[in-house]
């Protein structure tokens, strides 16, 4: 349900930095260093870099004189932008490599103020804080302060956005080994975090009288089921239906965070039924028939501001805007996609097949009627068989097949989604993101989402992430600080039966 | 012109704090601590502190976990500003100091992590890099995260403005000597300087048709001029009048800093004309007449934001626009008022007096026609009549006196906005904060404000800071690194009579 | 509480038109023409009227190319609108006699058309219909015409309205007896009726929110409670207190007509705790405290859109409104001023006087009680005394005297609101305005308006004129109709009580 | 260009009302009578007819209680809008029918004031002016009454333009043949012209940053040029374009009429290269490259507005506004379609065939030209393989055709839209439309619109009619009253050699 910050980076590598197989073409032009993966720019564009990071990086003032240093004319911004802009992708790797590295922070001015801090310790609080203070300062980069500038011109706010997702394909691509870039990034993430904190983004809600400009973007930026004409888009902003995004001052007309909701009856078990159909397109809401809200989309729009919480804060507005206009409401769930799930049943499956344990993930009795159902040939391997299956989601089209392979799939969706872990936390990407807002994981639904994306996807299965409003902030300090995941009965009933099955 | 951040704390104080008179009949209550200077909270109110501290301020999470913590439930800063709000005066000060004390930083983690990162100075950058983002870290106070969590909340950015000003009262009247307390501030300010950094205001013009909700307040902050009735202000706002204002997503509807400007053929030498002149009321702008922009009033309207630039950005935003609505404007100047000037020059004569040096001041031919036109009695020393007409403003009324004084007071006046110093810096706030800007000290304007408030505060003298657009930059840069002053040849000339005449 | 049209219009002559006194003195300058009560325009003048009315004013096209002529150019409109805004007021009188004697209906095509109306009555129905179309449309006077294509221009509409007022008050100052005056206002009124329908106008609520232009009109349109200072307009426009007003899209930012409510527990007997009563400037509205809505304050601001009902369907308005806001709200009334009760009071006592009858307007009982509490010279009558005490008012600094008065003047004033007439209906303007809207008059309150005003005009006596939702159509028919008063029993005990006193 | 009012019209009757065919095949079902051409409504129907009509249609106030009248209630409209709406086509036919037949004027009434009028022509003038007066008064159908209370209730307006479309479809149907229907359609054009006056009315500039819910409306109604996706939709209000609609108070949201205009160096001669060129999406607007606006589409919306003139008035809006925009602007022309130049000339082969006069339409050497290009079949007759070139198109596809058609087309062309007349003003619509206006026919233009469509229609012909501003009223009254069109001499070259080619 919620576009992975993981998974954008992927795509937009792809789209917009040079692919990994090229890159990999180019060593001989590297010189040998372990730093570059690509032609160096010439030795002209070197030296017009330092030139420039010269002009307009400043030095650090002095702790003394700290508020008393006017600003750059803006003029300064604007060069800076423009030339970063004009940068083939290459190079940018190559110039923000050279700032993060000589506009950071004078490590010898750090170190000659730790042995400061070191030596006052005997000494009264006021000398101490002052010392901290001082060493605190030292460690201030460079670039920072360029950072503050840009973020006063027009159009500056967005440009660091942009930078940092630059920043963050480079550092997933690994283009640039340079530690450095790793600090750059901290260094900007933490200023746009003050910048968009939530105090400072507006909640708008967008209908049908919105501007054009931002439907269009609306449904645009809608990757987790996409948008296909005008109907379907003034549906998705109609009756029964709420769309919100958060804005922000900085930068007009653009929606940062968006979230799409239905108002049903009751909790949603399929999305068909909330973007497809069009019998209510001109109704008026009855209010009487309105219990749950359904998130069903949420997308972050800016890739430069990964892991900045927007999409956690949004729910959370446009739960108490619910509930202010609903306020009997008392439902609130997402419907949420599970992408990866057949990758991983996929990986899963070839490495029992590799270990010779391929009939140890279904029973016997759920082998032969899978086997029954096919009708396969007699010399394909069973494991084979399904996979194949999976592959082409051609299961879907017996009756046979589904009923057959319900069970089986619900339980192995239920694991992968409650136990498959990176670092101790969930590793599907949705569900990390839900159970950091503290809530349940509910109920795995079965022909939740029968179009081909998601019968490749998942299956064909969604799942229901549950907001109960009084146990999200335990959940969440839950989850994040020792990593327990919330789960309904349903859940974990299918849970142990893959686990009694699985012999995991 | 511009109301003074110095003048407006003590102006506050006197409104919001505890006089110091009351503070000072106070002292035994204290115990004997040098800490404070009020009633000691009642112990009950002390242990609440505590208990609130507790709950609403989160331990530091561990670096590795730092974005893994989810933030407390809005409720937690809603309690904390509930509270806070709720405190009387003194307790403020108390729990200010508490939370700056005790929420601070970690100082033994700071000093291992310093002694840490001594060690690793001759490993790898990386490692290097990582200590000192570690060390960074550790030098975070703890109750930076609870202003962040505040800032979410809905008038949590204005609460924390206020509290700031609360911090600033505190500070300048010394009512608490709390080391901490200066470290609280700091760290408030540079939250508050990312929160209104200049991306993030908007430039709105204040017109007849703008809310009466701001016009209202426009009309209330402005100090330097006040509105008298609706006539007043809608001639501010009318033609070949400008009124803009910076305003913030996060406190809608409350204009921070306004800057009033009049449009005229040259720079205005006479306030009256500006504020007093109602023939133009329903005028239509005839643009040839347009080729001057004074800003003629400049106000900040909230004390918590003292020290976050805010009136230069405006100025340099108001150029741009009026630049674009007329494309040959080519004068850009304020007409600034100069507090404090009579004050100084009483000071002066007092001193001179005292030092049996009355006379230097004014040269014989100006005494004998400044004792000419008193007609006074002849047992008065001169310089006393002087200071009694001056405190006075009695010898507005003749016209000799005047023709006598205008040279004396000019060059003093001169002397007063050039050559006084605070710490290096123009001692006049009004000049200092035109200076700071890159404008030029350019001409003092006699009988430039006839008001009694005028002839009261400087003998009814007024100066022009000029901006040379193309000059800003460099004098500002001067005037706060090598503190040179720009001034025109009528400045310097009137200056250097001034140290001719008073050997000084 | 109506600012009546008729007491408008005899203001607005006194400020705009000449006096009559004036005009009287100027017979002898009119060359003994019944028509002129002014000085003749110059020579010039008369024919360049006659000239720019040609140029002006088209022939009627025929009935055949009615829908086949275009409009003639803008510049013909603003020619006229020009040159009449630049006309001295005596001119006007003339030009609009001009225009409205000789640019009328064409009476020998209406005569000949009525002839050939009647010759086809026995002819087929279609025929019928298309000898009475012709006959109608040559009814159409020309200027009917010249007055479409004015409203087109921008301004235009606003043009004519302000053109009607000037017609109004020919007609109510007698300036002109050109019987086709009367049809020329007739004809307009009927235009503004169209364009003023009620599809079109503009519901706005006035808040403290509203551009300073809006709230600066309502505060100086605010004849009957006049409108002191900010704090005073604040509050009219602040917590349980509501100010609508109808606007129209062809004069942006100009309420047409206003009317203040006061959302109170029960409805009101008094004006000043609505108008000075600051306690709740603040304040949040409690709902629960809001079962009444009081109709304070209506104003029309348009002289020229007398006749054209706006303040009725303002009223509607604003009760479906305040319906829908607070469901519940069950009680609707006015509290109004009683204007020309003083002055009929006075008017009555002197005829009363002059009839010898002085005394049967008290009875003895109360005549003695009066004389005590006045304790005036023996000689002079007490008919007299009372007259004088009622005109200057101070008969309200004695207790004694406004207990003894109270019985007296409450039921005089019932009868005058429920009694005298003009032409059968209520003679009172304010009363009639409700009456017609289908209000009953409910109550009469003693010591209602304290304030000088209201003592001078009314002895300070108000009235509740309640609208029972349910009955204000029947009402409203039933007066129009047959002049019946819907009153209250409390009304209909003062006026039988008045009556059996005052034997009329 | 426009779409034509009666194209509109018979468009949606089409779509709207029984089609003819149908009809025809109910006579039987009309009882004899000549008025009905549909099944009759239930005896109960009728009898609900009468009732409704009997309580909402007041009966006319007499002339001295014509202003004494109050207002129906609101519910009564609401009744009438409610039982109108739920009505069969059929029913409303028989429902109009009545309400224009019953309750239009008091026939007897008006011949008896007729009368009257006759026998005042020898007294005064007051006296023969009320008599007017009264008989105009007595013209006046009750039914007009009813729609002015319906204009007041909220979507009245709205109502009463649908019900007029209704009308005019009843009329263009011959559905009805009731006289009295005319009549009714002739009242209320004449009060939709007085809401819909031009005053009233708002000019909306449509961008990209419009609602929604406009720019989808703009984009259904663009019959002219269809629009087909977003892009296309973006470009159409995107750089160098324009888009403007009226609005109106009474129908918000709802554009009336719609004009889009390209920005362009010269007066275009292609439409492909304005809607279907895109280089400029992004491109910002080269001030120096505007010298001409072409008006490339008009469309009204509502067909109940029909001959209530907004298209002119809206293109002397957008001049002035790009006037006001480009003050050096000088060129305004239309680039306008020619709809029904292909049938008109596929009748005139058809018709000269008839005659045997087929080869008098293009020269000896033309004729052989289109035989060789042709490369026909000795047999088939050249005209019929003309009529079926023109009928497929096909002539587009073979350059030597083009070569040898466009002369002949061109002076076709020529002559159909100068020549070809209906009651003597021009047959085209569009050319009628613009000629109205006060346009130039100005240049025909060959490949102008290379669309199926465009050539399907006219040959791929278009054509400018061009604005002179100063003489678009004299050319406009020429035309309307002499019905002398004012053409270019290309325009007129081409219609000369038509007529000597032609033997006309």
């Amino acid at each position: 349900m919620i576009s992975n910050p993981l998974t954008r980076a992927v795509r937009s590598r792809v789209r917009f930095w040079r692919p990994r197989a090229v890159l990999k073409a180019l060593p001989e032009a590297s010189g040998g260093g372990s730093r570059r993966w690509y032609s160096a720019p010439s030795r002209r564009g070197v030296s017009v870099m330092e030139e420039i990071l010269a002009r307009v990086v400043a030095p650090l003032p002095s702790y003394e004189t700290r508020d008393k240093s006017p600003p750059p004319p803006e003029s300064t911004s604007l060069e800076f932008m423009n030339y970063y802009r004009g940068l083939e992708k290459e190079d940018k790797v190559d110039f923000l490599s050279k700032l993060s590295q000589e506009c950071g922070v004078d490590h010898k001015t750090v170190s000659e103020l730790a042995t400061k801090l070191l030596d006052t310790q005997r000494r009264d609080q006021a000398t101490i804080l002052q010392a901290e203070d001082r060493l605190r300062y030292s460690l201030t980069p460079r670039y920072k302060q360029l950072f503050s500038h840009v973020s006063r011109v027009e159009g500056g706010v967005k440009f660091l956005v942009d930078l940092r997702a630059d920043l963050l394909e480079i550092l997933a691509s690994k283009a640039s080994e340079n530690p450095h870039i790793r600090d750059l990034n901290g260094t900007l993430k933490s200023l746009l975090s003050k910048w968009f904190a939530v105090g400072l983004l507006r909640l708008e809600r967008i209908t049908w009288q919105s501007p054009c400009e931002i439907l269009q973007k609306i449904s645009q930026y809608e990757a987790v089921h996409p948008v296909r004409n005008w109907t379907d888009l003034k549906r998705r902003v109609g009756p029964y239906r709420r769309c919100y995004a958060f804005t922000h001052a900085a930068m007009p007309g653009e929606p940062l965070v968006v979230l799409h909701v239905a108002l049903t009856e009751d909790i949603s078990d399929n999305i068909q039924s909330i973007v497809r159909e069009f019998a209510t397109l001109d109704a008026e809401e009855d209010i009487n028939k309105i219990n749950s809200a359904i998130f069903y989309s949420i997308s972050s729009t800016q890739a430069g501001l990964q892991g900045v919480e927007l999409g956690n804060y949004l729910i959370k507005r446009v739960v108490r805007e619910l509930q202010s206009e609903f306020p009997h409401m008392a439902q609130f769930s997402s419907l949420s996609p599970i992408p990866g799930f057949c990758s991983w049943l996929q990986g899963l499956l070839g490495q029992y097949r590799k270990e010779g344990r391929g009939a140890d993930l279904l029973s016997e009795q759920e082998w032969s009627e899978v086997e029954q159902a096919l009708d396969s040939d007699a010399g394909t391997p069973p494991v084979d068989s399904l996979r194949k299956l999976i592959a082409t989601g051609e299961w879907t089209r017996s009756e046979k097949l589904c009923l057959a392979l319900e069970p089986v799939l619900m339980r192995l969706c239920a694991w992968y989604l409650y136990g498959e872990k990176r670092r101790g936390f969930a590793l599907n990407p949705v569900a990390n993101f839900h159970l950091q807002n503290g809530a349940t994981m509910w109920r795995i639904n079965w022909r939740a989402d029968t179009s081909p994306r998601g019968v490749a996807n998942s299956c064909g299965i969604m799942v229901n992430y549950r907001y109960f409003l009084n146990q999200t902030t335990t959940n969440s300090a839950l989850y994040l600080q020792n990593k327990a995941v919330a789960a309904s009965e349903q859940v974990l009933g299918l849970v142990s039966q893959f686990q009694k099955n699985s012999k995991l």
